[in-house]
């Protein structure tokens, strides 16, 4: 269902971001960036929605003006963005024309272009073929620099989103109990998820027993049991588009497992440790070394089967990626998700995620539930 | 939200598509398809979901065992995927490592390779880096040839939407009432969109007044008035995945523009003569081009902006395209909208679709609420 109703960024602040975007993809040696549809399309024009098999694209030369390709009949869908402050141009087409050459022919002497990384492959090589002998790359690399830099009213929204996620959270007894499925649970938060302040349940995981040492399990018909460890990972936009993502680990009862508390209280403090660890001009590699060492010297390497965390803004998943081999350093004003996990193959699992930004001078968590394990229903 | 309790068809449907795509590729001259999550995936190997910075990727030779690579967090989700029966094996990989390297070299010796339609730019041009030297092109023309001649079990799902759909706008009348909100209404519609049997409520466009002049509306904070001519667009999956698309034009008491009548009269023929043409031969030009010279031959053929319909399957939008210049013609098993609109710019719009299917010597509706202009709240 399209929203027309979502807050748009002031065009003031848009234009800024369309001007710095030219001038990042000037300096990475693009001559136009062409973005579909999606998160990075919000951020330069706040508008909302996604990619379909009709091509809008808004095509952002290094110089001159930005034209957003677009169908005649998706027109007023962009009326926010077509306003002369903003100083984007329409070129409209109906069904039967040829979008991709139109857009093509907005940068008739490009010789390297970037696109959007969620652009769909239909959209991807429509352009290629328009652009024939063009060099075609992703755009994600220039984008990613003004995104994962937010700005004030950027961590704003973030905070809004990581309060009514600790809201959410803060509610678990009344949704988690023995007896009840994890879609009976799932529906429930995800109900709390809309009432605590949020556009969109975008996800919520469910991850009892067993299920909760698959990372990426949803919800299932599975009956949580006394005794269970149940992951809870839960998120979502909030209306002007910045995600929440807090994952806490609950327990019905006592622990079934006698090893629960002492691997949870490995994880706790791995947990703190990579919080810790954040400052500017540590490594996100640090952040995610800071997190594994605590984890691995405690003889759990092994089930610590994913990066420490992610980038979340207008993305759930975006830059910078907390994962060994990234050296970017850190600077105030990215936002990202620390989140290891232990996991228990064929019997629990366990995961403290709270989304932080890094500050001017250390770091900034946005999800402010306690750290311990929530013994639910004694 | 994941849902794990989605409907898998039978691994023996499942290997026959894996099998007819690999033989449809070979025809069409590629040594392989790479299919990523989104409907093909999910027509391929039954796996629900979207896809996401971590490649996960069918890799489907023209000869030879189909490779699902999948981050190894994310293997659980595919347990359904990976039986005996099916015959698709898993490549795995962690954070760090690169999948496009992994799943390029499982067709070493490909010359010519396609990706599926939506896979998102960020994979397709890794995998185009990683399989340098080797054609690329869209797989969505092999495996359209599947997906667009649905078999009785397609069928009948997609009957089940259209069904639920229809019982959804035969209560419109609880819902659309003047004094109220779009939103307020399309948030009604949406919980009964639900309540009738879907799985998701994919989209509900309420076009109230001048914003139905609008084909692509969502819904807004506007107040529906005494006199509106309401265009109400509503859809989404049922638990298979198939989905409804339906519209009717509903009037909030006599219409305040004297022109609704005679105009509605004319599409409410044209949209008939659409339907009426459909059957095995007829190319999906020659449909659209029932509708429309209806309605350009009573003087509103400007006013008609868009093409007369889409395919519909797992995807709300797929082929075939009902628009002028598609030859393509029509077989049994093949499913799409009849759906023309008039659009009077700031005053009223009005549209109705139908879901049909050609059958062996005609078409089948699959809505089947009246057409006529529902006038409520007399």
């Amino acid at each position: 269902m399209s929203s027309t109703a979502a807050p748009v960024p002031a065009p003031e602040i848009l234009r800024s971001r369309l001007e710095r975007a030219a001038a990042a993809a000037e300096k990475a040696g693009f001559d136009a960036l062409f973005v579909t549809p999606g998160s990075d399309l919000r951020y330069l024009i706040g508008a909302v929605g996604g990619s379909f098999e009709r091509l809008t694209c808004l095509v952002l030369p290094v110089s001159g003006n930005p034209t957003l390709v677009v169908p005649k009949l998706e027109l007023p869908g962009y009326e926010s963005v077509l306003v002369d402050e903003l100083g984007v141009q329409a070129a409209t087409w109906v069904d039967g024309e040829d979008p991709a050459a139109l857009a093509a022919g907005l940068v008739k002497s490009a010789k390297r272009v970037a696109v959007s990384d969620f652009t769909p492959a239909l959209h991807v090589l429509g352009l290629r073929d328009a652009l024939s002998g063009v060099e075609q790359q992703l755009a994600g690399p220039v984008i990613r620099e003004l995104r994962m830099r937010k700005d004030a009213s950027e961590i704003d929204s973030l905070r809004q989103a990581g309060a009514a996620i600790d809201r959410v959270h803060a509610r678990m007894g009344e949704f988690l109990r023995a007896g009840r499925t994890e879609n009976e649970v799932a529906a429930d938060i995800a109900a709390a998820i809309l009432e605590e302040g949020h556009a969109v349940a975008e996800f919520v995981i469910v991850g009892s027993g067993p299920n909760g040492a698959s990372p990426h399990h949803g919800a299932s018909d599975r009956v949580v049991e006394q005794g269970d460890v149940v992951v809870i990972d839960i998120g979502g936009p909030v209306a002007e588009g910045y995600n929440s993502d807090s994952t806490r680990t609950y327990a019905i009862g006592t622990p079934r497992d006698e090893d629960v508390a002492k691997t949870y209280a490995v994880l706790q403090q791995a947990q703190q440790a990579a919080v810790d660890a954040v400052r500017p001009g540590v490594t996100a590699q640090d952040v995610d070394r800071a997190a594994r060492k605590v984890i691995e010297d405690a003889g759990f390497g092994e089930y610590f089967i994913h990066r420490t965390g992610h980038g979340i803004g207008l993305d759930v998943h975006e830059e910078p990626y907390i994962v060994e081999g990234n050296e970017l350093p850190l600077e105030p004003g990215m936002a990202f998700s620390v989140e290891p996990g232990i996991y228990q193959s064929g019997r629990w699992g366990a995961r403290i995620e709270d989304i932080v930004v890094c500050t001017e001078d250390g770091v900034e968590s946005l999800n402010n539930r306690p750290h311990e394990l929530v013994v639910l229903g004694e």
